[in-house]
């Protein structure tokens, strides 16, 4: 069944190895006040940065640094970046970076021109932006998160040990993005296969879901044929074009609103591992790893014939002679093979929880509904013991 | 590998059986006069015109009547139609009806505010719009070409016997599309399975060309699977809204350019049914079906490897014991049994082409690089007399 929607995505995309240059033509549609939002300063070795700021000044513009955006962007951090923009009264945040420069990018966007608090008005409340926005514009420089294509935004709140993610309206997607494969090699393996399991889960919250086995399904399918074929190949040679640059493409369709059309999704594993990242300030995709094979054997009851699906269409088991469980279960021990060797199969211990954490991990899991099973708090606890 | 490109695609959608509503969100962004375009009245008697004027009336609109738009629209309807849009200074053109209603409002808003022949300038000079372009909304009551989300229109010249396609840039797109499955109940079955041999076509078009094996071609499996499964459903009980909710979703993204990313294309099966559909006037859909075979069959040994997967992919073909080319060919067996199944199974003699057409046929195909073989005229010839 394909449920009733809407979808629009006006993300202008230039992708290859050559697509630093189209930021030409994108700058001369803004204000000369450019905020250049970017890390911890990798993109200083890597020589990135000297491009987008050469090409910045070539157009004219002024450049107002922004600098040190954390893995997980906090609440801090957006308060200084938003007084920063409208001190310099910023016209485009260009961020150079992964999802949480993008992110952040996004956040710092709806906030600008609001006299609340965003993590009050956009993280506590939810509400959304009544004042201008100020466009954002990515240079990614990893592969992961697909906020070059959405309109997403998470920020860490450590004080009150919260990790909560806005989808706010398609307004606030980039207005484009520049995604050249060979700025994601730059990364350690440890990045890189963080983002191959990020996006991975990306596509399976969107895929097992209600409102099963339409177009969408289909399309899943086959991004994770694709991620799993190329993971495989860029775990060996992380020097592969072709396979990171599939990796790339494929991580921009994963979470860009296409894949949920028509479908209900609950993304309880982005719930709990979010929670666990608040308490751990582990990476974002070791934290979905660590926490998604206890819930999708918790939940696989209540989705037999959709583990089945994604047993025989993404892992070819082969059914023959089986029951529909079993089927279904050889499908996740195949994604947990997968796992092992890509090198992603941890746990919440590996990444720093403790046991004294297990109940504020708990209390911090928004519990949603739209997918198999609506979770009771004991279920969210069972399954982060057992992600322990 | 995934070559270099760009994308972006700002139609708005609206999806369900409910979509209609949502021309009341988007006809206060344009003027007054609207110019509604649509077909041979099938519209008026199965009640959707009704629909669509009243909410017109109810935004105070001036309407413009535009009928007539024929399954292949004409240089002189295009020409009548720039003619009444000037008169009327019309502010938006709204396509009520399937693909040829929006094929020819795309080509009259290219044309309104040009002074040349829309047909010397697009479609023989293959130039791009130096002119204001005027907004296009579609309501789209049949699924298959894909006019709904991209920026392509085929006009035909019956005096010149071509029936041309151009392919426009972004800013030709429609700005907002509706598209609600019930609509297309109303077709008759042949239109509809032509329409689902449109859709697999586009699909196939841009898998069996250069640049193999990337994202791009996992996407356009999974479409492939799903249009397979939705058709053989759709055509035994044309009422299954769940089917048709998937043919139609599959429909748009077969052809708003995402499976093409990062692939060169020759779009070689369209440019002989094309051709043959000038002098024959037939359906769109059934002359691409007439030719594939043959042509697919021909081309075969330049690209053995992707047959082979196109085989086992998305026709489930087992592979063992057999050489590349016995599952290669063994795909478009069963490609051909579902053809049979669908209906769409037809010669380029069944839909009216005789032989004193066919040196006409081989010189209105336009010959494209892109794929696993660069036809000569020889070969043209050849393929086409095996059509008949």
């Amino acid at each position: 069944m394909l449920g009733n929607f809407s979808y629009v995505n006006a993300t202008k995309l230039y992708f290859g190895d050559d697509s630093l240059k189209y930021l030409n033509d994108e700058l001369p549609k803004y204000g000369d006040n450019v905020m250049l939002i970017y890390g911890g300063g990798s993109i200083k070795k890597n020589g990135i940065y000297d491009e987008v700021v050469a090409i910045l000044k070539e157009n004219g513009k002024n450049i107002i640094e922004d600098s040190g955006v954390m893995p997980n962007p906090t609440v801090e951090k957006l308060r200084d970046g938003v007084s920063k923009a409208r001190e310099n009264n910023v016209d485009l945040l260009l961020a150079v970076g992964g999802g949480s420069c993008c992110d952040y990018a996004k956040a710092v966007s709806v906030s600008i021109n609001c006299d609340e608090d965003p993590w009050e008005k956009y993280y506590i409340r939810f509400e959304e932006p009544t004042c201008e926005i100020v466009p954002v514009g990515c240079v990614l420089t990893m592969a992961g998160t697909g906020s070059e294509m959405n309109a997403g935004a998470v920020i860490t709140n450590h004080e009150q040990k919260l990790k909560i993610g806005h989808v706010f309206g398609d307004e606030v997607m980039p207005k484009f993005s520049i995604l050249n494969p060979k700025y994601t090699m730059s990364l350690p393996k440890r990045q890189m296969t963080a983002g191959i399991y990020d996006i991975f889960n990306h596509i399976c919250e969107q895929y097992f879901s209600g409102e099963d086995d339409n177009t969408s399904d289909y399309l899943a399918e086959g991004l994770m044929r694709s991620v799993i074929k190329s993971s495989l190949i860029a775990v060996d040679n992380p020097e592969d074009y072709e396979a990171r640059s599939n990796i790339m493409w494929s991580a921009t369709w994963a979470l860009n609103t296409l894949i949920s059309r028509g479908k209900s999704t609950d993304w309880m594993v982005h719930m709990l591992g979010q929670s666990a990242g608040a308490y751990t300030d582990a990476t974002h995709g070791l934290t979905l790893a660590a926490v998604s094979l206890p819930y999708y054997r918790h939940i696989l009851p209540y989705g037999v014939a959709k583990f089945k699906r994604f047993a025989t269409e993404v892992w070819n088991v082969d059914p023959e002679g089986k029951s529909d469980e079993e089927v279904a279960l050889e499908g996740l021990k195949a994604m947990e093979e997968w796992m092992e060797k890509i090198g992603v199969k941890v746990t919440l211990t590996d990444l720093g929880a403790t046991e004294d954490m297990i109940e504020g991990i708990a209390d911090g899991t928004i519990i949603l509904e739209g997918g198999y099973k609506v979770l009771t708090r004991d279920e969210v606890v069972d399954i982060i013991k057992k992600s322990m």
